[in-house]
């Protein structure tokens, strides 16, 4: 216990001063657990400011990559962001002169996690990253280790609190996106420039990484699919209401038969019941189907300084108690390379939302586009509201080709009946 | 890669077997993974009957000491099962002969795990034991490792999948809950002599460790107070209906601010719309409320062959990639000794059921003998059926100290107008 550990933190903002703030609270918890001292003996931030925290014996830097360069601290961690500049020249620096890594940066791995990892290992040291993914849920941990003895088929979750609230609260509101977001960004639970949630990468980056976590793949954000929520209209809940469904930004990665992956992001119906579908707000679900295990469940606040501390901490912990484990669960040159699975010949079940003119006949002609691309309707709902120009319509099919759909929706909308753009979410059964 | 990591195994029920399974099925995956092969060399069972797995190279034993006495294996399973006689003997040999240990036997920690996690110290090897614990769910890993950081405060959880089978039952069809036992058991999910779960003890085992893992403190099972389901009648579970609530069996273990830490395991109600009430059949959940994660769930398959195995091979894993962490999440020594908070001094709300002379003035007979206690009732119920010799009724108090309630209890059985028993839950409020 007489033993320090010395840590040197790259970026002061929200988990930055957060971490430091934890590892002084629970300081006695975290000797006791990890058996030795946590010792903050370098820090970089834009400014000195106090920041309501302990700062003796800290050498401040203004320039993150100097300091990876200069500290002789055991561990950096790396809290800037980014897939590129500083954040990247951080952990490079870090590692290769063996010093173990912890970010929470998602963007940053799923760009270069498999480049970062070989280097990791090269030096014997950890690249750790639980904060990166689901916030204080240990869910890197869960897959990399807790379920190890699995073949894990399939993950899934709410990766992204900020869509999950803006859903939620469109849906408890029935207002628009727009109006939401808006509200969400003056309460802090959206970025100003809010499209790397919105959009669905934030999501995608997470994905990419419990893909490779769980199937034992190199990561491969390249072919991962990404559509985010900016479409999803109060209509649209409200329809979903209507088939006993509600819409959710799922992220999912499954393992195909012949050795495929697919990875998705994008909005989802789900039926009301699915756990899933009545999680609310900014709390983050992961689901892992594997063999033996069947399915487990993991919880919890998905972003915020405290959460994400914990996380970022935990791998500290681990760190310092000696654990090694490998980047994504094993040494990378046992990664698989696996080929994707393209979405388009994802064959699933898709609700249409579209606008017609209100004349006899309109919907039928839709109808007919969709047969002659092999489409079936199971369901077709007209909105008590009307859309400009005429009816909103919502249409339900029978399972079909993504390709098959994604063609019927371009001949949809060439129709002189059709208003504007159809707008398609997939069902999905979990 | 070329490495092998030798193991031994003490029992070949369903774990054991599921265990052995696992290894061979998912071979290649925990080679990746923990970068050996792993290699049963030793089994001891009560025979050698075909199990429809491939035992080339296995040196088989009657006896189990006798095999953890002479085995050259790098680490014994223990899969055998009780706190005292054999599975404690193997356990023993094993850890004074430097081999680590894995173990599912949360009965076996519950009473001895401090020892046997001081004797795995001083011989520096691993006692592992994730199966003990909502079988395939990873919440040892998840308070020991992922939550690491935190305060936690509270933890609670279904943790037995034979409870809540038998109470999700009895709520679907309505029936008592000896029938659902019968049925349970015909059906594999309760055992022949089911008092070690519906009695409580098997929730309490494990409650006692996760208390352990959760606040950093000895192992304590001599203080903790268990209650089972063996009381529980439909009419409960009906009027917990009327009230919006769910009977629920959990465990809860919570350290209060002066240090002192309660255990309990009880039937609770619990409001419909808390997720933890919504979980039917086998499942386990386990929450954990910390400072700064806030609350983290973990759900999953409490029992079985396949998800117990998981946890088992995920433990070898961990020990084959070197990882050391101690039993209980730090040194023995380290641990605290909490004082218990008795029962007596829990505050709460609670459930009574009585069986009442169908007179004027007997309801208010009991109300008068409450109140004699510093009870207050909140909410009354007469149930529409009746029961033997008078009418049944429910009753819910204002908060009170549970010292008052059951000394108010022993008033009321004691008058002339109450029929038998009354029976209490506790309502909770998570």
């Amino acid at each position: 216990m007489s033993h320090s550990f010395k840590i040197a933190i790259a970026g002061l903002g929200t988990v930055g001063a957060g971490t430091v703030r934890l590892i002084q609270k629970n300081a006695e918890i975290l000797r006791r657990r990890s058996g030795k001292t946590i010792e903050i003996t370098a820090i970089s931030a834009r400014s000195q400011k106090n920041r309501g925290f302990d700062t003796t014996g800290v050498t401040w830097y203004a320039d993150a990559v100097e300091m990876a360069r200069e500290t002789d601290a055991d561990l950096v961690m790396e809290l800037i962001g980014g897939h590129k500049g500083a954040a990247k020249e951080v952990v490079e620096t870090a590692l290769k002169r063996g010093k173990h890594v912890i970010t929470a940066n998602k963007m940053l791995l799923a760009y270069h996690g498999n480049d970062l990892a070989r280097l990791a290992e090269e030096r014997g040291v950890c690249l750790a990253y639980e904060a990166a993914i689901a916030g204080g849920i240990p869910i890197v941990k869960g897959l990399r280790e807790g379920l190890a003895a699995n073949q894990i088929g399939h993950v899934y979750g709410i990766l992204n609190g900020t869509c999950n609230y803006i859903l939620s609260n469109m849906e408890e509101t029935g207002r628009d996106f727009g109006a939401v977001l808006k509200e969400a960004q003056r309460l802090g639970y959206a970025e100003a420039e809010p499209g790397a949630d919105v959009d669905g990468f934030d999501s995608a980056h997470k994905l990419a990484l419990l893909s490779s976590l769980a199937f034992g793949t190199e990561v491969n954000y390249d072919d991962l699919y990404v559509e985010g929520i900016r479409n999803v209209t109060s209509a649209d809940i409200g329809f979903a209401a209507e088939l006993g469904m509600r819409i959710k930004l799922l992220g999912s990665a499954r393992l195909h038969a012949d050795g495929r992956v697919s990875q998705r992001v994008h909005p989802c119906m789900i039926t009301v019941g699915e756990p899933i579908a009545m999680v609310d707000g900014v709390v983050n679900v992961v689901v892992c189907n594997g063999d033996p295990i069947g399915r487990a469940v993991f919880e919890g606040p998905g972003a915020g300084a405290g959460p994400t501390a914990s996380a970022v901490v935990a791998d500290l912990v681990d760190i310092v108690r000696g654990a090694r484990t490998p980047t994504f669960g094993m040494p990378v040159v046992h990664l698989n390379k696996a080929e994707n699975a393209p979405i388009d010949n994802h064959a699933g079940i898709y609700y249409l939302r579209t606008a017609v003119e209100d004349t006899p006949g309109a919907l039928d002609e839709i109808f007919t586009q969709l047969r002659e691309h092999s489409v079936s309707v199971k369901t077709s709902i007209q909105s008590v509201e009307r859309a400009e120009n005429g009816l909103l319509a919502a249409v339900v099919t029978q399972p079909c080709l993504e390709s098959d759909i994604q063609a019927a929706i371009l001949r949809v909308d060439a129709l002189g009946s059709v208003k504007g753009k159809t707008h398609m979410i997939r069902i999905v059964s979990l």
